[in-house]
């Protein structure tokens, strides 16, 4: 059930709703945190169904309706799809269905791009769900028509980071075999179209090399969802604290602690809300 | 909704059930129809919620329930559990609550691995959910408390696969990765607990080198089925050619014609059948 505004604007601060297909969207609730300390945050990471990436989109939509539901539930005030693949093949479903605003990652990444590219050709990395989408390319062509997208979809990069391998040799030669062809098309920017690749940053800047900007949409994202609030006037008056609850649907989550440290993130006791 | 016993064995032949988490069961599947291939078999694979090997096992009982109660709505006269990580944490609730024979992949691959061992010890590889279970150092036990069990999980192998690498350097790295130390302890046979492994034999072989005899569980769970179907007298009358039946719960397939190729099995036509 959903709270009504007027009771929940009284009764406890309304959160902003974060959620993913598993714990990559930490990355996003990690820079919410940073940003927005006074904001309370619910995070649900999908994990009884992760990953989306190589899923359909008629699953991938029917899943983060269900999420979103429950983020409503919570009360959210505001939704952030943390998460590329669900954000590139449901938000505009969710956006246009939704009682509240609803933000994906790909925009801000997109405009970061297109901020950031010199060349004028940009690479985009993701899941084969993110890329197949076509999402970035029309939201970076529909920012400026003249930027060249050249995209690759890096399935076995989230396993390699949720297997722990964030340096490793095995890890630099896959993301050598992923990157050569986007730096052989000119590349001088490059997208990382996962919630989960901040974690690689490592080794995807020692392969591309200094003259390659990596572009992470979580504090780009970030900035968009206190753009907004403040636009509302929704953003949390308290001068207390904000948190982050977070909740996985399966309890499962050898992962959830390399992120943790990954991130400096404290994520405190986590919650199990099953679905499906 | 379940045929009545009397009512599809008059109409329909009632078909041999077969789930997997994914594609990997195809595997098993293939066996059965070289075996038996007088049988009708229906095969679900749960490709909406693949995979099952990180996730925890009330999740894995929950799913492998569903599916059930699916192959019981086509007739079916008999499930195999054609997963490892379903195998390991779903069987015996399945066999406990369900009204027809059930049969997992570990048993058998237990029987031969047991059966191959000269030095007595045996090396286990699959996913973290089978692995960490000790469903086959259980079973192992079971059948000779003599034979020493080393177990490994190898969570990069199935996305290795999926991703059609399977004779690659890269894969190579990560076989040589997780079988050394398996190696090491002196096993001088090995395992394939996980039903994708079969098709990264290839790999797998020429890492262990011809001293190590691998264990492939579908050849002898086809071999269990025969024996069960026989024994209840309740095999195939029918003199024409059995079929096998596709359905998957989600549209994206990118690895089913990997694997069709890989198998030689010719898959036909598959059909969505949603699930959660």
């Amino acid at each position: 059930m959903q709270l009504p505004d007027s009771q929940s604007s009284q009764q406890a601060p309304r959160p902003i709703g974060v959620f993913d297909s598993g714990i990559g969207g930490l990355t996003v609730a990690g820079a919410l945190r940073r940003l927005l300390p006074a904001e309370h945050i619910s995070y649900i990471g999908d994990t009884a169904r992760v990953p989306y990436g190589g899923k359909s989109a008629a699953t991938i939509e029917r899943y983060s309706r269900e999420l979103s539901r429950m983020l409503l539930d919570d009360g959210a005030k505001l939704i952030v799809v943390a998460c590329n693949s669900a954000s590139a093949l449901a938000l505009s479903a969710l956006q246009s269905s939704l009682e509240v605003p609803v933000l994906g990652v790909i925009q801000s990444g997109a405009v970061a791009a297109v901020a950031a590219t010199r060349s004028g050709c940009v690479g985009v990395i993701g899941t084969r769900a993110t890329v197949n989408s076509g999402a970035y390319q029309q939201a970076i062509r529909a920012l400026n028509p003249d930027v060249r997208v050249e995209a690759a979809a890096c399935p076995l990069l989230v396993p390699l980071i949720e297997e722990g391998w964030l340096e490793d040799a095995v890890t630099e030669a896959v993301v050598a075999r992923y990157l050569e062809p986007l730096l052989q098309k000119g590349i001088d920017t490059l997208v990382l179209g996962c919630t989960h690749y901040p974690l690689l940053q490592g080794a995807l800047k020692s392969y591309a090399g200094s003259g390659i900007i990596l572009v992470d949409s979580a504090k780009n994202c970030a900035l968009e969802v206190q753009a907004l609030l403040s636009s509302r006037g929704i953003s949390s008056s308290a001068e207390g604290a904000g948190s982050l609850r977070v909740s996985l649907t399966d309890p499962s989550s050898a992962f959830l602690r390399v992120a943790e440290n990954a991130l400096g993130l404290d994520v405190g006791e986590v919650h199990l809300r099953p679905v499906g």
